[in-house]
């Protein structure tokens, strides 16, 4: 099942699921968060309308939103241009950093270019999201604890991440601004797709920048729910991001998008986040 | 006026303020975000019943959780016995990273030993909790957003933490666990607090071990609001820590907590808050 958040007036959001370029309400009275926390239950279900003619949003505000660091081929991209090595904890350790829920915008959205970045570039990422609450959840079950999976684009502004990082807390504005975080454009249940075997690709103005197959995760989504749950309840609505697939960044290419650039990001199984890049403010 | 979150049932959390060793309650029909967001109105009040014969709860479930790195002498003192110098950056960039809102709990409960670590430590701090949002806050603005301040004792696994910060991404699992961090006792609302002078103070069994006054914060609440709301809404209930106050952690005297063990954070104009260690699990 493909489930989406849309929009069939100007203010309401409403839960329905893709039936062949379709929306079909499923008859729910509240957000996707509170429709995973209920066991995704469908009610009276109605034709929507065609996707186009209903607005797709973000599938949902997540309850937490953390981003991984699974692809080795990228850090070794990303580090290449600066002299860097992989940091040897970074093969044990899942290690991830927290974003902000409120920054999530949806497909079609305009990426808001945001004033203190002279260089944005875009991060394509596979996210989990959590359904079935659990703590010290084994790698063994810990995908029945998965809801669905959707695409994650996580703009980052590079110029701001180099100041930032030596402090050693993490990214901070490189990351958090209105609008910087893209999800979409569904969420497909778990029970539909297989982590381990996703085609991720990148396109820039219809020209294919890079991309992967998950098969390349070092750190697997077993093992980062595994170190999350360590003695902390992970709940309904919290989003896991693979971290940047390799070829997934401008970054790694020293190549950057620019105003009024149409970002695709394509997941087989899954389908395409299509974004614009907004112009930059006067 | 100290706002507290409070319980006279098991079940039942309420929002009041401290008279005198008195809870009152507001008589309003939500948490405390929903309050501030609607603009601390009081309804019908009434005597709750004294401190202690009432439990107080954490103050609120903030509606996210950012922690920076405010003091230079906290830095010099942790990074002493590391061998390693303070980052250039840090001196010009309010770095922070974002905790989890779920892990929050309140005064006087115990705070649960992590089964994964070994080096348990507290963290003693000033947080700000923005009442009006806003975008492109100004520092000379900054303080007009603020709803008041409360104490947050950020508990850190610290070997965990070396293992985690070398990759890059902040603190993970050395901050996330259930009940890692504890805010409370009450929120004093900003009219009634200068941040720029505030003495904090941790004691363990009643011995003090350390503290400083807010003056010596190099990153100032101001600089920490305009910098995070850059390009980025603020809104109610978002909670912004200090960081650790100078000698606010066992890290900066090689002195570790141990099962048992009584913390107790007290911040002139806030009050005392008050939490046993867990026994580590067996």
């Amino acid at each position: 099942m493909k489930y989406v958040t849309y929009a069939d007036t100007p203010t309401r959001a409403r839960i329905g699921y893709l039936d062949d370029g379709e929306v079909v309400d499923v008859g729910f009275e509240g957000d996707m968060v509170a429709f995973i926390e209920a066991g995704a239950p469908h009610g009276q279900t109605r034709k929507a309308g065609e996707v186009g003619a209903v607005r797709l949003l973000a599938p949902l505000r997540p309850r937490t939103i953390r981003d991984f660091l699974a692809f080795e081929g990228h850090l070794i991209n990303a580090f290449a241009g600066l002299g860097k090595e992989i940091p040897s904890e970074w093969y044990s350790v899942p290690a991830h950093y927290k974003g902000l829920p409120d920054t999530v915008i949806g497909p079609d959205e305009e990426i808001p270019w945001p004033s203190y970045t002279e260089k944005l570039d875009h991060e394509l990422e596979l996210a989990a999201i959590i359904g079935r609450p659990g703590r010290g959840i084994t790698e063994a079950q810990a995908l029945d604890h998965v809801f669905g999976y959707t695409i994650w684009n996580d703009m980052s502004a590079r110029d701001v991440q180099t100041r930032e990082l030596p402090v050693g807390m993490g990214p901070c504005k490189a990351k958090d601004w209105d609008g910087s975080n893209i999800l979409g454009p569904c969420i497909v249940t778990a029970d539909e797709l297989d982590p381990h075997d996703v085609d991720l690709e990148v396109r820039i103005n219809g020209e294919r920048w890079g991309g992967t197959n998950t098969k390349d995760m070092h750190h697997t989504f077993e093992a980062m729910i595994a170190y999350t749950s360590q003695d902390l309840t992970l709940r309904a609505g919290e989003v896991l991001g693979s971290g940047t697939a390799t070829g997934g960044s401008g970054l790694e290419l020293d190549r950057w998008v620019q105003p009024g650039d149409l970002i695709e990001m394509e997941a087989s199984g899954i389908g395409i986040l299509r974004n614009r890049v907004g112009q930059r403010p006067t």
